[in-house]
């Protein structure tokens, strides 16, 4: 696949925008695919009531360190289990309470589009100066999807289609490859359908897993015109971030995440879990399901750790 | 209702336990209830697709004061904003990156079963010093929902039955309250459901309406009994605590919460916010719902924030 | 005293500048004027070797609230108490550890060069964009602090002077003040001294004492020229910022900051008390102290917490 | 050396014991060998008036790994930086602000008499239920050393007197070693001391010097009696825990610990850095300095950060 450069990434862009099309004041972008007429239709998704977490543990365990890439771990602390209560004398019960102190996007996350820009805009084209300061976003916050993401969610699974573990570092997973894992699942996208990339690339190295170092494999950016002509509404994929790392030499480092929360204002999942989910498709052969995710009600927020969850 | 003393507290526990019901093993109590099959059934809540978010801000606007209750409101910081990222140097886009500092308990949450325990004996039976430690719950943590509470959610709207915007203070919610409500509703409880206790207090306090101030409403323990009997799997509500606060006067402050999380492995859903719902429920006259809702994946936790989802 | 404007700020800037002064490269301004044999000469002030705390408990008691003023007060949890350490198995010995979250002017503290500035500049006229990014001060940090600050402390007690317990609200300490309590107390300013102002607001506040609501009593704006002729190296104050609120209206909020971080490069200490060391001096007359605090080893920090010491 | 056991230890603890030696009340231990009088004769350890800072950086440069130790190195993040105060509106200056979360024993720091014990009780004979909760320590906390430690400081360069850049791994400093080391300097112990231990070690280890893993150097055990007879009133060292470590095989892991801060009531300071003082004493010959500390006011603290001063 093509290297893409900075005009070429703005081009795109320009031929992918979504910019005004739900209005001048939309900060939900491709949310708004998911009506409530997809919502209602998405729960034809569930046949036998099973559940699946999409989520690695919000922990210590995770991929960062503060050093190097300037984001660090979740931690979690108790504060409080002993049984004592010091603070209100002897009481009849006792109890335990606990902290987390996380970076939103450190843990399976949803990007707020007000994650990422260029050009000085945000989504629908509001300067970033006015619409992300020290207090949060004021526009394209994680506050905007506060009544839920609820749709139908499809699985493609590419390494079992390859017949492997995990894809390689660097591999591209591009429309065609898209479009023969649906066919294979015989999963045909509708508008509003959540789509779920799995590599089986970090929830292996999580669990120790051998894995070979390297780029992360993920979506090439010209995946970013096939998700618009089928009306995805979102992505979420279990790598760092969803799409091809190290894969664009000479060009922009993450050419796909411009063009999808800049100018297409597509939601963006990253550091899932399929694995769960996965064996399951494909003991039963059904790649659908009903997809449930909320991002925590943050004010201002510009992502949410999240446990998506979901349901066949 | 009659005040209850800490050997009725006993009594009452030994007579809803649910110790060894699920197995000597089980660590998930009354989630048990919603099989499979619940959860499938309940899809049949949803008719328009419309979603409603039962959370409130994880922000600074909580009620907690450090100086008095050893809570503190979550702490949202933005931690990158201007589009800078010196430590990887010029970059074609830009991004920005937040933190959330949060107790478990301080925002809407799920209480862990690891949360509350009285004579030194968590849910099934588990003493807490092996349950219960600086590392975090080794039984009945919040990580046994991780797969997360879907099934059908009801609303019980006591101030509108009452006709009033919000209950007293001190008013206690008994079995019979709820018979009434339920029946006006038009909904017959099954075992699974998630009730879902409006009270009107909290969420109003938080939008800087007038409350009037004194004990909390809530439901009465009494209610304890009415759970169990009709197999419900959680009960969620927009105050501090579920149940009254400052109604067992001379006896355990929090009765209720103690058989309910500790003998009978009771899912808690505490400063929930059921405002918009109750407006919609109050429209077109149905108060049943596809509750989702989904801990974070925290191993080891006592509670979880959460953003609670309803779909009707 | 006279209303300044933000042209007045700038002329009085150029007049008191001290860019340049030490070499344009720079960072640590009137930390300079503590010389090493200012230093070695300030031991002479401890005559009976006895220390004094000049800080407030950095904890949950501190004046901010995050809803309001954008900085949150001190959180200080402990993370392992009752001698538990599963992580490491059975031991012989049992150990407790904590945790503090604090932001670093939210408690006794000084103010790096790097907190504040205006006209884009920073303090030897660095520019804000290069010089304080997200990875923290790359100019005028807290870190060129690291060796401490040791110096002679000479005390200004003004409310005793004035026969009060503390000074009223929006009371300006100008340079006669100055001069008529150093005057009363014995001590002629020298060059590198550290001039302890004591106003008795904030402490007693904390304490729970009564104090009249209302803007903070503090320095002048006009001190900070008399400030640059006596050679002071830092002022320490027992208020939320050095300089009287409330005190030039229609002008700039902090006049006194502007001048003296930003021009003169002057070493700020806020949220101090003396209410232990003003008693001292009081009842022996000696109002000169050894003066010796030095801020955590933050590289990059625009502030940092301090327990300052005095030894007379 | 010889191993010791718990039994041994116990013995020794009663040998060596401080308990009521100032007071039952007392919660300072040997901090009360620090008298005014020796204060005050330590500022004639000053001749030049050239500062140190003893300690590391406060970041995430640190050793710890939450995965495998229970701690994480601090974190320091910027929450405002590029001028903007939206807060408050359009100001005619700009600030900034920045945050830490740290461990109270995760960088340069003091032990607290509550953070280490044997048998339930703490220093001077009081159990640890009582004394320490999740509320922080009732008794011997670290606001007991609020006031500051300012003494002379002796320094013991093991590395330079072996002819070595640092001890190797295990490397255990026994009483003759003291002996030897301070008789080199031509120092002779006083009462209320604070001896600085230089291993070498673990400041190289962050300046990416190599390293041989491995067990730490330290103190052996055996100096706890010598510490008692010179009345050295804190000892700090530049390793993770002053002792050896992985050097009593069989016995209990830090025996040094157990006997000096539950029985003797010992300061002890960890993580210090001696590199620029130990190559200004090997130049001048001098080994005393005046030696200041103050940890940060913190009621309740197990521990504290601190970034302590030497000044000759």
């Amino acid at each position: 696949m093509p290297v893409i450069d900075m005009d070429g990434v703005r081009a795109l862009g320009r031929e992918l925008s979504n910019w005004g099309r739900w209005g001048d004041d939309d900060q939900r972008g491709t949310l708004n695919l998911i009506t409530p007429e997809r919502t209602a239709a998405a729960t034809a998704a569930v046949r036998r009531g099973a559940s699946f977490s999409l989520s690695v543990p919000a922990d210590e365990t995770g991929p960062y360190d503060l050093r190097t890439s300037g984001r660090f771990n979740p931690i979690h602390t108790m504060t409080r289990y002993r049984g004592d209560n010091p603070r209100y004398g002897p009481q009849d019960f006792q109890s335990s309470e606990d902290m987390l102190i996380i970076g939103t996007h450190s843990s399976t996350h949803f990007d707020a589009l007000a994650h990422l820009w260029y050009d000085e805009l945000l989504y629908n084209g509001r300067h970033h100066h006015d619409a992300v300061t020290s207090l949060g976003a004021a526009r394209n916050s994680i506050q905007n999807l506060v009544t839920g993401v609820v749709s139908r969610g499809v699985l493609v699974d590419m390494p079992r289609l390859r017949g492997t573990t995990h894809l390689a570092p660097g591999t591209r997973v591009g429309p065609a490859d898209l479009d023969e894992a649906l066919g294979a699942a015989g999963v045909t996208p509708r508008p509003g359908d959540v789509l779920l990339l799995r590599t089986g690339t970090y929830p292996r190295e999580r669990r120790g897993l051998e894995v070979e170092p390297g780029a992360s494999p993920g979506l090439s950016w010209e995946c970013a015109r096939w998700i618009r002509e089928h009306g995805i509404a979102a992505v979420c994929a279990d790598n760092l971030a969803v799409e091809a790392l190290g894969a664009n030499p000479g060009g922009p480092m993450i050419p796909f995440h411009m063009v999808a929360i800049r100018d297409m204002g597509l939601l963006l999942g990253e550091m899932f879990d399929f694995e769960d989910l996965a064996d399951d498709c494909a003991a039963d052969g059904v790649h659908e399901c009903l997809f449930m995710a909320s991002p925590l009600n943050i004010p201002g927020g510009v992502g949410s750790p999240v446990n998506p969850i979901a349901v066949k």
